[in-house]
């Protein structure tokens, strides 16, 4: 049996990171092998695009250069450790996808969301996410919770006018695809986040 | 008086490093700056991309993420270095450019040539160089030169019908923009290939 495929998304500080790890314990319990790995990264070759992408000094990295090493960390994940192991059985819970591509360079920077689809379908054709969880909360709580956490990366000191567009690109993403998307309300207590994450992966395990 | 561009194509030692410095002292002897870049490289992160290629240990490269990392490169080249550079009044002197993606990930990989130039399209717009020096030899010389410099990075220990693929592509390339190319033939005797080369870039800087 081919392992399903989930991606976790959401702006900063909206809890990715425990909600990563409650889902591969939630798809374990339900006796699965499961793989939790992140974009860009995933693979040793793509780690080190991420720290480009992280650590490039005081070089300007230009939007297109930005996207095209995103793809490529992408094109290495997906080739190398994503598609092989959904193959091999075991469901891949991934932090962040394309979709963070199509909300971060497309809504964020404004570049061309057709051509971000366009290398999406070149990279990876037609794998994509059987079930994507969308943090989503006001982004008051993402970036309280970001800076106390004391987190100063280049993508988290962007203006907030650019969160806000991240925010709206991902919404439209999960209002146009809503049977993909499980959209969980990221500022509610947590055990209630908790329980409507686990709720959409527990519907995912009980598909045929 | 905005800088000309000027790259060096031609497949593997073919003698492009000793070319790439007499086209500098000419254009020099001329009276303008120069500077000599290469690809993928020329600015502080994209030469750590030129590593990554060059260096990704046991792990396979997709092709798709090896062409995305090669524009990602250019696009800081270009962004970073180049534009300013010729809008400075500096010309430019390249060590391969778009057309060896097109040649080596086109012809020699198999890679659709029209992603390619789209791809090129994004990264560097109408920006292509003024003239473009093919060192063309056949596929023996360019091997025996490399072997005896004890080259054996990935790329030079291809199998040659790749390298064949390669030259054919950069002929094509060449018959399709005869104003643009200068097709040298690079296993003639030194003197002449110097001469030819410095014939095609005395014609470019006499140009109005």
């Amino acid at each position: 049996m081919r392992g399903k495929f989930i991606t976790v998304e959401g702006g900063e500080g909206v809890g990715k990171s425990s909600n990563l790890d409650a889902i591969c314990e939630r798809i374990r319990e339900g006796g699965h092998d499961v793989l939790q790995t992140r974009e860009p990264g995933g693979t040793p070759t793509a780690e080190l695009i991420r720290r480009l992408l992280l650590e490039h000094g005081d070089e300007p990295l230009p939007a297109e250069a930005e996207l095209l090493l995103f793809f490529a960390a992408r094109s290495l994940h997906v080739s190398n450790v994503i598609r092989p192991s959904l193959e091999a059985g075991t469901w891949i819970v991934c932090d962040r996808f394309t979709d963070a591509s199509l909300a971060y360079q497309g809504g964020g920077r404004g570049l061309d969301k057709a051509k971000i689809e366009m290398l999406a379908q070149w990279v990876h054709g037609d794998l994509r996410p059987d079930l994507t969880i969308l943090l989503d909360a006001p982004l008051e709580v993402g970036r309280g919770r970001a800076a106390r956490r004391g987190e100063a990366d280049r993508m988290e000191t962007e203006r907030s006018e650019f969160h806000d567009r991240v925010r709206r690109s991902y919404l439209a993403l999960a209002a146009a695809e809503p049977r993909r998307f499980a959209v969980v309300d990221a500022s509610a207590p947590l055990d209630q986040v908790r329980a409507e994450v686990s709720l959409a992966v527990g519907r995912l395990m009980s598909e045929k």
